[in-house]
């Protein structure tokens, strides 16, 4: 199901994003490794400019992860990104500098009006949750 | 009730910040304006570099503000940082370059093993609420 | 700021819910003692109706609460109720089988298309919170 | 991996709801379909009983019913029920009187001191998604 053209698509994004100087810029080493319609896995490996004080994945950038690939999940559906209304993360597990983070993004519904999308964060090496999070947004 | 002792602690939290290559870094424009225990105020004018692609405050820094700013309001109710166990957001309005956003954070509660804490973001010039979200830490 | 009238007429909600068969039934003991535009402020005493196994408020009938209350807050600023997104809780502090709880309800917004509620539930006795929670609509 | 003998075990627990005075009783009619370690499955036919007052399944008992069966998720995973520190909910699609639920209950992390587990909601006959929620509790 996963489509080349579509990991190409935003592949570019993925670039744009590197090269952005929005706040998007703390995402630039976000990999897309596949994509399909509504769902979407992307891969970070967790360096210094990612953590905590306490050196482990910022809970702040796992909100913005769970954020912008979810809402790259629901262009991915041929839909707009439309403007977040709720946003909920559950933390589980700490994830540390070196460690391999997947990034699981699957469209719930997208209706006319509100997308729903779910995320998970899994450690490569282990498979077990660091967090999970759910978004929506007002897409008309 | 204000404490200057304490905003003089926080402000050098500020400064440390400022300097850091971790995730927080990003929050190095906050400006901690009054601090009293378990009460947090600060202010942040959006810049480029605060911002999504549509030019408005990213809803993965409003989400890193929440958690961070609900965190130092705990410490400044003199306990520990904690983990984060889960948080929340609902977005209200957008928040434009150039405008600032007053950051108001208050603890729930503080418990033995665990915290609560409110964040509300606001329109400095209109009052209106741009964003609310709680902060749930496990601090045992 | 409080009005008599749409007092009245929230009472008369409270009557009709007392007598349905719906699932409202539930809230029937829901005493409104106050409303203003956007806010209403209701009372319940506890009673064994309402607890879980351990004898205090079930946090389902909390979560009802909230989803409930900040609906009539929603409709009290002459909005139409809508339909649910998203709700959280926050669960901080029991309450016991004859405490009473103060719940207190704010629309935060109430735009065209979305409304935001924020729900407190309070000991009446000590003031101390018992849960906090939001409930977003679409009311278009 | 379903134990017949859990199903038992837990249906023992669905007898005794529907004889309690306490709020549970509004769960007598959730159907327990299978059980395994840390897994749930049920079914609930919507009756005027679960109803808001337009006439389908109520938010207020969705939010219990994510409650209540992710707690007993938790308790087939053995370990006690613990309580609650954060529920959460996305409401999706509508169920309508006589339509029948699916409820998928998965702990996602059981660990010491908190458990984290999601239910979702889905139409038996469409396999649609009505509602998804986390559940967050404190069990040492």
């Amino acid at each position: 199901m996963a489509s080349s053209s579509m990991v190409s698509k935003i592949q570019q994004l993925g670039k744009m994003l590197s090269e952005t100087k929005s706040f998007d810029r703390v995402l630039s080493k976000v990999r897309i490794v596949s994509a399909a319609k509504g769902k979407l896995s992307c891969e970070l490996t967790v360096g210094e400019e990612h953590t905590n004080l306490g050196g482990t994945l910022h809970g702040g950038l796992t909100a913005t992860i769970i954020d912008s690939v979810s809402t790259w999940a629901i262009v991915s559906a041929e839909h707009p990104p439309g403007v977040s209304t709720d946003l909920n993360i559950s933390y589980m597990r700490p994830a540390k500098i070196g460690e391999t983070v997947i990034i699981d993004a699957e469209c719930l519904k997208v209706g006319k009006t509100l997308a729903f999308a779910s995320v998970s964060l899994l450690n490569k090496d282990t498979g077990k949750l660091i967090a999970q999070g759910r978004h929506t947004k007002y897409i008309a």
